[in-house]
């Protein structure tokens, strides 16, 4: 049976076979329906969402999409909005839209809304701060289990987590956490502050939203209290946007690596000039370089020009250079991402690196040596190669895990320190290696 | 005040101090003092955990010390440990165990867990079947609320999650889903069935577990319901093992992206051949390539004869091709892994790339031309180089963005088409451009 599409029923003004669909569909997926709509359509079908449901959908709408909604809602309509989106949401919104459209957000907002919305505002983007959300269920110690209930259920329907509630004194201290498994266990007369946990892992709205990723890895959590530099308890960061800032922190490691400027903006709906902004600074950093590296080549002009058939090896010495220094910061870098490996493992990755590039080393020089031979028949020229070649692939592995470790411990990114960059070092001491031991070979 | 540490209490014999301290710390915590101790204080730590915490520390272990646990745990302490591990935490550590210690564990795990962990063996590694648990709280349609949360109290204590519930018929065919938090602002007397949500999202057992992953990205989820190819209810899955998933993916994208072949072994432990083999291949296919290379300059021998000032950009064109074509490739590989870019953004794709690189290669050779005609005063060959450098990174881009598609397209894994196989394809294309280009400018 072929259903007739959203779009369709609302040119053919079905309006209550709309709303029927509407009425049990999923947010996420009724905001992916906007894509294939024009701007009316955008308006007439939200207008049709449930009320309930219109903040949620809201919320998972592209920026583009949201912008030209609230170009078409009345003051009121969007004062419902505003007000019923959990409160990081709103921020995130908020974050996006120009500053016209945010001046008529807020407007509308109601004063409470207003003052916590500009509150998140405040805190720095990469912060534990700016990705919470002050809506939790908060519990005080003297609370029998049966009380408890009743304020979740009172308060716990505009609330983000009611799984895990949080337990505060009269100045809003974080005291302990209990989570509803806990209360449906335990007996109703209990007193919350008998079955809480008072050993609770809590975040600072100043911490890097990195550390508080690895925080929830680490733990299993599924949300976890953020508070104030005097332990007050100001909001909860859940999974959900958790797992957002890994993929935004992971994304910013693949650019990064590859020699890339961190963007959020999406690639398709991002202007030329602003890719070709992010990615021109490293090309040209790197091209300097490799301008660089072309005149230590000039430098040695006299070994090449008494033994041409030098310059065949080039490509393969710097490529096989580069690929072998990338899997080594590759590994390293990684590897300090999650947490897996410190810069007080330096000394034990040098040597296994070092052991590993000769292994490596010894195997591409054999295959190298056997293979010029064969095709040359010059020996001397073949050992040349094949001793150059693993000269390059052991200064290539160790460069390749050292400077992401001397990143780390300058307190500057690791994953700059990447295939790019490397690529460039060893090429340049690959090429040294090479001529000095050609010329060490011819002299000989 | 300084605090004793788990290694002196244990030294000392202090068991009733050590006992105090592990009653209140986190599973996660303990698991990490073990890695500080030897084998027999390991013994001794596990054995002075409280009962009902040793599965859930012992689940937190690396599989080293897990085994060597093993190897000194009696067949009723064994017994206690495999019965009472969360079901996928079981499976995940049998799977890490060699032949013989699997044997004894799965002789000392109850009939019926002995069962179910055989069944969750038998899924593929990379399926949501072998990521997911067959402990979740199970409601019935016809129950009433008062009766659902009377079960979850009774079967919630082993269950790794209870804040979603599933509902299923007599034959166990998935109906429906409701949450406590649903349960707890329902009237007592409603009916399960009334108040659940029909519209309930679930993975089928030989799902990727990648794509398992990003339903959760997509819908915010804590859990995901997990049924057979004829709906029948078996496990579910929640966002902690996800967020495992996802991290592993991640992982695996980083070494392919740098030619490595994937492990799971933590590097620290892995030993020399192991990690040395991971890198081997792709180095030595590469190294060929390189070697082809390297034939395109002997080709050319003539050219470079008569002009032996063309060497000197061979490092910077490499480089640079090679850096232009990474930061595209790494740009449509990650989109693709986000669900941000499809194959059918295509020729979208194409398009922006193009005159990206059109707007990256005048800028870059603009600079190389100036650069060169001030430092040579040859107006030709400079012309010469930015030309070449100008197709170059075009053609890098070109490669560099449509390799991925190609590969997602043919069903091979985007990731493998990144910055190494890019490189050698760029540096072949653009040496070949380059003297080209050169036997023109030379013959005008």
């Amino acid at each position: 049976m072929e259903t007739v599409s959203i779009a369709e029923l609302i040119e053919t003004k079905q309006h209550k076979e709309l709303k029927g669909r509407l009425m049990d569909a999923n947010a996420f997926d009724l905001a992916e329906e906007f894509e294939s709509l024009n701007r009316e359509q955008q308006a007439i079908l939200f207008r049709s969402l449930p009320k309930n449901a219109a903040a949620d959908v809201f919320s998972h709408l592209p920026a583009e999409t949201k912008e030209n909604l609230i170009g078409l809602l009345t003051d009121p309509e969007l004062s419902h909005i505003v007000n019923d989106l959990f409160l990081d949401d709103a921020v995130d919104f908020i974050e996006e839209m120009p500053a016209n459209v945010v001046k008529r957000v807020l407007k509308n907002a109601s004063e409470d809304t207003r003052k916590q919305i500009n509150q998140l505002l405040q805190y720095h983007e990469d912060s534990a701060g700016s990705i919470m959300t002050t809506e939790y269920v908060d519990l005080k110690e003297e609370m029998t289990v049966e009380e408890a209930f009743e304020r979740i259920r009172r308060v716990g329907m505009d609330k983000e987590t009611i799984y895990t509630c949080y337990v505060t004194d009269n100045k809003r201290v974080l005291d302990g956490v209990v989570t509803v498994r806990t209360l449906l266990l335990a007996n109703g007369k209990d007193r919350v502050g008998n079955i809480m946990s008072a050993n609770v892992l809590y975040a600072t709205t100043g911490d890097d939203r990195e550390a508080v990723a690895s925080i929830f890895q680490k733990y299993d959590l599924i949300a976890l209290p953020v508070v104030d530099t005097e332990r007050h308890l100001v909001g909860i960061i859940t999974v959900d946007d958790v797992m957002e800032v890994l993929e935004e922190e992971n994304t910013e490691d693949f650019y990064k690596m590859a020699a890339i400027e961190p963007s959020d903006d999406p690639y398709l709906t991002s202007g030329v000039f602003q890719i070709a902004k992010k990615r021109i600074f490293w090309l040209l950093v790197l091209m300097l370089s490799g301008i660089c590296t072309g005149g230590i080549i000039t430098h040695y002009e006299m070994v090449l020009q008494s033994l041409p058939a030098l310059i065949a090896s080039i490509p393969m010495l710097m490529d096989t250079g580069g690929n072998a220094g990338a899997q080594s910061s590759t590994v390293i870098i990684r590897g300090m991402a999650v947490g897996e490996l410190r810069v007080s493992d330096g000394l034990q990755i040098f040597w296994k690196e070092l052991r590993v590039s000769a292994l490596v080393g010894v195997a591409l020089s054999a295959f190298n040596v056997a293979y010029k031979w064969c095709v040359s028949g010059d020996l001397r020229l073949s050992v040349a190669i094949g001793a150059s070649l693993f000269a390059t692939v052991v200064l290539a592995k160790t460069i390749g895990s050292m400077l992401p470790l001397l990143a780390k411990l300058l307190k500057a990114d690791p994953a700059l320190m990447a295939a790019p960059i490397i690529t460039t070092l060893v090429d340049a001491g690959g090429l040294i290696i090479y001529f000095s031991v050609a010329s060490l070979v011819l002299a000989a």
